[in-house]
Parts: C-alpha cells; structure tokens; sequence
C-alpha cells in the first residue's frame, strides 16, 4: 500500500505513554522498535506478571501484545487519535515461546480506510519462530473530528 | 448436545486457584457463578488493574474473561485436565460496559469432541446488554494421558 | 437489542432475487423463514451444486449460508440497502449435517451500528444439530446515501 | 519453519481433479501455481458462476480460494491426506479486485502439526493488490490413517 508514516517512534512512544500509563507501570515492559511504511514492530520485555505459572506467557498477554502492535501501526499512519477503538480481533497460538526474552508484534496494514483497518501480526519470539498469529480491525472515528486537533 | 458437567462449581474453583493462581491475586476477581449441561457462567468484579484510564474495562481483560470462561465450560465437562489449550479465539467487541461491576462470561460448548472443542461466548454487563463476543477453539490432550489422573 | 424489523418476509425475497438472482437460479434454494426483532433464519434446500462428492454440504456452501444470513438479518432491520458488504467473517465448521435436507441459518444482531452491524449466526440440520457457527461483520454504508432512496 | 514439500504440482492437481472434480467442471478454473517450502499459490480464473452482478468477484467464491490454497499447502506438505477437514476459517474482505482476472491465493503454513495445521492466505489480484486475508485451521486426521498410505 501506498502509506507513509506521520509519526516517529519517539512521538508514538510518548503518545502511549500519555494514553496508556498502566502498560509500562513498573516497566517498561513494551517500546516500539521499527516503524516503516505500512508497518511496526512493537515489542514485550514481559515480567512476571505477564507469565502464567511454568514461565509460559499468558495468552491475554499475546492477545495484548497483538492488539497494542496493530494500534501502533495504525496511529503511526493516521497520528494520534486516541478514539480508534478494536472491533474484532482473531488471534491464532501456534506454539510456546522459547524460554527467555523480548517477543516481537510485527504488525502490517492491510488496509487503511476512513473507517476501517485492518491489520495482520505475527508475533515471534528471541529466535524468530513464530508463536502466534492475528489479525485485528480498527473503527477509525469521524475526520471531522480528527481533524480538529 | 447430550453433555452432562463432571465437576461442581467448587471443584473447578479449587482448581483454577491451583492452576491459575494469578487470577485472583489481591482478589478474589474471577468466580465460576453456574454450571449447568453443555454451559457455565464465569463472573469477574474488574478492579483497577482491569481497566483503562477512564473506567473502561480493557480489551485484554474482555479477552482473558472469554478465554477463561471457555476453558471454565470446557473442564467442567471433561474433569481437570490442565493441559488443554487455546489454539484460535476470535472475539467482537460491541460496546462499552455500563459502568459498575460485574461482568458476566455466559459460555456454550459448541462442540466437545476428542480432540477439539469449540465454544460460544457472550459478555454481558449489570445490565445485561452484550459487550462482547466471542467464539474459542481449545485442543484436548489425548486421552490416554488424562485418563491416568 | 430495542431492534424492530423494517421488512416483511416477502419485501426481503423481493428484494434478493432482484439483487442476487444468481443465489436461486434453477432453485429456487434459499427462503427466508423467519423476521423477529432482532433475528432471522435463512432456509437452504441444498441440490448436487452445494455438495462435495459423497453427499456433504461443501464449506463454501455453507460460508454463503451464514454470509447470507447476516445480511438478511441486517437489511430486515434497516432496510433495502443493497451496498451494506461484509468485512469479516469467521466460521467454526463443527460436524456433518444430517443427510438429507434443508439447513438452517439462524441469525442474531449482536449490534447494529451506523457504521457496523455484528451477526452471530448457528447453522442447524433438519434434526437441529448445530453444524457450524460463525459470526459476521458489515460495513454499513452513510445514512446520507441511503436516505435519498 | 523448516518444512519441505511433498507433492509436485502435477501430482496435487491431479489429486484435487480426482478428490473435487465439481471445482473444475466447465473450467478450468482453478491452478496449482507454485509449491515451495512452507508455502503455495493457487489461481483462479474465474467465471460467471464466481461473479456478483456488476462483475465483483463473490464472497464465497473469495472464500473457497482461501480454503482450497490452505488445503493445497498442507497436502503440499503431509501428501494425499482427504481427510484433512477445516475446522475454523476467518476472512477478512479488504477491498474490490481490479476488474479482470486472475486472482490469486497466497497461502504460507504457520504451523503444521500433528493433529492441526495453521495457514494464512493472502488473495491478490492481477495488479497485486492484496483484496482479503485469511487464516485457516484444518484438522489433521490421525498419523496411523495416513502413514500407511
């Protein structure tokens, strides 16, 4: 797609930062690490909170991981408004993670319309296998309203 | 479908306080509120570490509440097999909860083979006005394993 | 939902056999059986073109049952609004229907936006087995556009 | 992942012709296109039997190119397994093809397991436009069945 980002990863970062206070709380745990046309990488340094007991990660924290990535890449492309809001999401687990850390949210835009995006992820781990896969749309509020900012 | 549950609303409790003890740190915030054939009831009262800035219960929280509540419906018809897993969720998100506590995770065994079963989730707030939907597929270990329990 | 239907059962058949004659030529295959507020079922008296080899009811077939379905259902509650187009959909195949015929679409608004309307549809057989579900998504296209007709 | 093909193209085409002679009758319309690790193409070309009036190509037409690729990159990978069964699909329906044919399915293994196979499809069309995406899980019959073959 011809799409071009309208925002750093500095500006991104400080958006979550100021948007989603509690993600990073006693972190930080999640921080963008690639954006480029069309698409971003988020990444998850998890902790124990995130972990189910054995030192799996919990499923919600790779639907979390999928969700905020796919976030990411849209607002890196239409700039910050905070009102775009997940309407569906499917995510598909594949395999455990190997041990250790970070995992990787590569997120792709498929689309990006007025009202709707739609995003594929593929989260991987330390080694590069992939442990899931998703795909996530985006309600994108009015322009007009945007537009105000 | 002619299913009948095996195990009582306290057993399964017992055993997610066992399996899933993160769940309710610092709570008790996930209950199992009814059981009956082919369907459960999984009730969560969201603190803040549930919730975005504004009161809005997160996505991830929605997600963990479908996804438990699945794997809720799922035990309580095949006994405490621990080692059953999520491999596909897809979840709609419809509207914002009404304000005030609980939520309700109202969960139907689709389908309950061997190897596979399928779940359909509805999310209600107080008010009873659906929040959530979801649809999860879990893989059963062989039986030959569980059987030795 | 406080949803009330807005077409009869006839104005809707009216209305597919102009839109889609494709759906019941050398049929007729497809009728819609029932409007409530809220739901509506679509019937399919399959022939050989919607089986596989060794009688089944193909996949596609019943894709375009539960594809159908949620568009009947959303058009019975706003009307004959022909550029409504599904987004997303996800389907859970669950067993083999019952030899023999019909199917039955059973379909259930889970919302109705001004943007977005979200189905969720249970596909039975003639004994009442649920074959497969899904759950739909339309875009639903600006008021200002339907308005004039 | 570190997986390698099984089946030719000659030999997987002739398998579809003998397993579903009903998707080619009147054509041919669909072609096995490319077969490489982990991953496979099929085209369409498709006819009035797959069009919308006003010439778009249909939903479940969109769909069965989706399903039938994944199906052809697992067997691709496992050999002539019929059985193999697609237990959950969900499809998401970006934007119109360019007028003119062909389409096609872009089909990448996830995760090819024992008991299930993950895939993700991308369809495009002539101009490379991707025009949906898609994942699909098939249920893989037991090795007891198929290693005797």
């Amino acid at each position: 797609m011809a799409v071009k980002p309208v925002m750093t990863i500095d500006a991104l970062e400080a958006f979550l930062a100021q948007e989603f206070p509690q993600i990073n709380e006693g972190g930080p745990f999640y921080a963008v690490t690639e954006i480029e046309p069309g698409a971003a990488v988020l990444r998850l340094m998890p902790d124990r909170r995130h972990l189910r007991p054995g030192g799996t990660v919990s499923g919600p924290t790779l639907f979390a991981l999928a969700d905020l990535g796919a976030y990411v890449v849209i607002l890196a492309h239409i700039g910050p408004v905070a009102l775009a809001v997940t309407t569906n999401l499917t995510i598909n687990f594949l395999r455990r993670p190997a041990d250790g850390v970070p995992l990787y949210s590569r997120c792709r835009l498929l689309k990006l319309g007025k009202r709707l995006a739609v995003v594929d992820v593929i989260i991987v781990d330390k080694e590069g296998t992939i442990v899931a896969q998703a795909s996530a749309t985006y309600s994108i509020p009015p322009q007009t309203e945007t537009a105000v900012k």
